[in-house]
């Protein structure tokens, strides 16, 4: 068993700061990192749902149960729509009938929903216990186990319900990895190219070279993706405490991947929607001329070398789709808000990180795909 | 109008330190209090219970509207039967409907239902908005609304779900107390008298001269009360940062209090149970010999004075009383511990604030109402 990398997240809000760790094998071993990382813990709550908890489930438990003597798999339905507060309040009592209490570690042994679900569980249970993040699959390893936001989604939207909740540790094992359909590693490739493109041109030009490598699941590519989307995404969020705002940069794409996912009532995943997202926001960008010229063409590029789309759909309505990002909860209190980037590699900034854009613009770039500058 | 008192909370953990603010006049106020505290809100949702909407609901949404420009009430049922999950998802929905985003302040008017349903409301929308505290009942102006605890009750048991979240700032009116009947004032009162007992002897002293005063809601002596309650508990909320664990000194009277009021099926209301829970836990701890003799009788006294209960009910039974001391959340994780006091005015320390007690010798005590010493 190696473990491979250490990477150190600053938590913030008086949270305390947590290690990502990345290795193969580590699946294995949670039950040691999870008690070095809450040492109180006496009990623990394995929270998966029905896709991962027959592969993996039998085995943190466990190494859980071995590490604290006591441990239990609690399972639920897989998939988004179960990412929501009934979901929630059954996963709770279950714990609670079990008498679980205070010395209980949640373990959240999945994707992006299961981090999200049994990391609200552990935020409110008690009013709030440890949560371990072992994330498994490419999105969840990358992007959602880093950063504390956990939450469940509301009729309003997605994530309307939650609260920030960091972990004491996330354990990624990249081993997982290889039993991932092909189209699920290249849903986890957009936030990697995300990566890239808000903060490192040269990792989106490796990103694009080692596709078929990262695509086909190859460990070391695989391992080395995650190890430097990890870096970059905690090196944002642990300077978000001193530049406020700073962790606004990740939601590029977002504002449209959020609105052209709820406009396709979520049939287009949203690795899919955030990459089209990213290419029409450099385009906007480009037509403000906040953004290189030729920068939406290179995204594109990257983005197609992962098998990700890059157009909005035919037949979605521009209109209907602008019309969702006043819903997008970032426009909740006031405007709709963008993330440029002056080129790949590094985001645009004034005042903020992010500003308003004249809705007729958008529309334009949605229904013609390139800016008429 | 005048503003009697500030008092300034520690509130640690990475919120802000914020004021409990004293005064005659102040519901008029809260919008210009609220403003300073929360500079980023441009919205409100005052939220309400059933009995209070009516009596004070227009004049604060008055007073949120003038200084924010937008605001909302939203009442629910009152009662503690309505701190619940149920109850939460309804009023997050009716916020997330009217388009209320992360600029908006919950403003939580009302006794300590209100506090923590609002409060967990505000602690989980969007991810946490801030929320100012309006308590409106004795025992929310002396006790609930300070500490940031939040959260609503589920089968397994009261306050079982819930987060920290601190409010931006505490406006109590002593004004709203006239309102009150003469009960619910003897029920705060109980908290009042617990403060006394863990903290300062003059000031249960005191409490008992004053109690025609206070049960009757006369202003001075409901003002001088509220004050000198929340100095205390607002010195241990601050001080448990350093003092780890010292916030559990808030719970004597509440280990057998809690169960009483679970083996009354809530009948028997929080301040009476713990009244009883006070004086037991005391005679228990003359029992073990930590507690100044005569110190349970003492306690007795003054609760006879504030016209609250200082007996087990005759055909409550020792025995489920002591299963219930199981149930309740703060034996979870293990043995059920026992805050007690060496005399009137201070709390037995050794290791911990707090000890397990042989369930003989509850049992002992819970029977006979005194102990065979």
């Amino acid at each position: 068993v190696t473990v491979g990398e250490r990477i150190r997240v600053v938590a913030g809000a008086g949270s305390a700061d947590y290690d990502v760790v990345i290795g193969e094998g580590l699946l294995a071993r949670v039950g040691e990192f999870a008690a070095a990382a809450a040492p109180k813990a006496r009990a623990a709550a394995v929270i998966s749902d029905s896709n991962v908890a027959p592969l993996y489930g039998p085995q943190v438990v466990a190494a859980m149960e071995g590490a604290l003597g006591r441990a239990s798999l609690h399972d639920f339905p897989a998939g988004e729509a179960n990412k929501n507060r009934e979901r929630w309040i059954a996963l709770t009592d279950a714990l609670l009938e079990e008498g679980l209490g205070r010395d209980t570690i949640v373990v959240a042994l999945g994707g992006g929903v299961t981090g999200d679900l049994a990391g609200f569980v552990a935020a409110t249970f008690l009013r709030g216990v440890p949560v371990v993040q072992v994330p498994t699959s490419l999105v969840a390893m990358i992007d959602a186990s880093v950063g504390g936001k956990t939450g469940v989604d509301a009729p309003a939207g997605k994530n309307l319900v939650g609260a920030f909740h960091p972990p004491v540790v996330v354990l990624a094992d990249p081993a997982c990895l290889a039993t991932l359909p092909r189209s699920e590693r290249s849903q986890g490739l957009a936030e990697a190219v995300k990566h890239g493109a808000i903060l490192d041109a040269e990792y989106m030009a490796e990103l694009r070279e080692r596709a078929e490598d990262l695509l086909s699941g190859e460990p070391y590519a695989s391992r080395w993706a995650v190890r430097r989307s990890v870096e970059l995404k905690a090196g944002v969020v642990s300077r978000d405490e001193r530049e406020s705002g700073l962790r606004e940069i990740l939601n590029f794409g977002h504002t449209l991947g959020h609105a052209i996912e709820a406009e396709s009532r979520f049939e287009i995943p949203h690795g899919s929607a955030v990459a089209v997202g990213m290419v029409l926001e450099a385009r906007i960008g480009e037509a403000m001329g906040v953004t290189a010229s030729g920068t939406a063409d290179r995204l594109a590029e990257a983005l197609r070398a992962m098998e990700l789309p890059t157009e909005l759909p035919s037949g979605m309505d521009p209109d209907r789709v602008l019309g969702w990002t006043g819903a997008d909860k970032k426009a909740r209190g006031g405007e709709v808000r963008y993330v440029q980037i002056a080129a790949v590699g590094s985001v645009h900034r004034d005042r903020n990180w992010a500003r308003p854009v004249a809705p007729d613009l958008v529309r334009e770039v949605l229904a013609t795909g390139s800016a008429l500058s």
